[in-house]
């Protein structure tokens, strides 16, 4: 059972967030028919999520062997952040506790098999933002293409 | 958190599919090694639903720019109605609040990347039928095919 | 509302798993980032298996019409039973109660189309190990790769 960490404030969030040399996004839009976030029974559920920064996608296209791992995994970081964001913003951050599960897409091409390595890039995080309470449970995998070419898309479910 | 909302009969749920140009199906038939729906601790774990029409798949193929979005939408729709129709034989259509989670699946070459707009055909379909309880969170990817090579598959959590 | 069999001492359960020509694996070990299992509310959260036997892939590279599909079962048995052992060793052999949902990915080139057989090969052996209360929902979906070039990928949500 996880117990989730001590209450954290909103300020205390960001501070941490910028330590680690990111930001707290602005969250993002609630769209027509589906909504960012939902709190169900201990749980915040939150729609999967494109590696949005400041408005523009910060990575599009398939994997490949020679693609840069790093700027995926950065990307898949970002999509953690605008997830965190949502949970955030429908719960306050001193509700959020910490992360049960992430769910990794990469767009890649057949030959790419390194969806564990960029999905690291959302897992670390979470681990360094929440400390034990981050730790979660993952599935990674590739896909052939996502919304608007992005790159990458997470899923996460958050404890409250 | 959902409150879901005032309790629907079977007979008033069909006529507002009805009064929306669709019929909610005979239920999926139960398969020899899993189940179309489980119920536990107020959700509706519901089966990858394909868009199964009368017995026949609407749409087979992967979706490329070319393909027709809107025959897309339609059979998402229909995975939805499928899904729909499963929570309601498991546990009756007073029963099923809401939507909690979408997870669309769209067949698509590496040049598509419009899944959220063949997704919106079951999102808003949600939210026809169950208004504010329809809201819900939601991931759509692409994938490059589908069981029987259908189009489109989608799985659900009701809220019950 | 799925109430779980009777409980089971590990070594009935090993005994069950061996009786059908399997044995349960050493459990899969923690990575640094996230983790095999977490317990939250009677749900025991697994993350996405790949078929390692003895520290070996059973089988890598996408699916075709042509590929072995009882080898591709085989190894979405193994990757059933790699999360089997991590609930296990969460939680205990006597408090796995049953399964409720599995998500099953394999990497297929889009000609092909059989995922849902392939994903029968972990469907099978839950029933088989835990009989009304292993029947579960599922989905099963292709996908272009797999982290280490698996042929498939499984996560699961047991009951205990």
């Amino acid at each position: 059972m996880k117990s989730g960490q001590p209450s954290v404030s909103l300020s205390a969030l960001k501070k941490k967030i910028e330590e680690l040399g990111y930001h707290l996004p602005q969250p993002p839009r609630p769209v027509a028919a589906y909504l960012p976030a939902i709190r169900q029974d201990g749980q915040i559920f939150v729609s999967g999520q494109l590696p949005f920064q400041s408005g523009k996608l910060m990575m599009t296209g398939a994997m490949t062997p020679e693609a840069d791992i790093e700027a995926a995994r950065q990307a898949m970081a970002y999509c953690f952040l605008n997830g965190l964001a949502a949970a955030v913003a429908l719960c306050g951050a001193d509700k959020v506790r910490g992360v049960l599960r992430l769910g990794a897409y990469v767009a890649s091409e057949s030959s790419f098999t390194d969806q564990h390595l960029v999905a690291n890039g959302a897992s670390e995080l979470a681990v360094l933002l929440f400390t034990e309470s981050g730790q979660h449970v993952r599935s990674a995998v590739g896909v052939p293409s996502l919304p608007l070419n992005s790159t990458v898309e997470l899923d996460m479910i958050f404890t409250c």
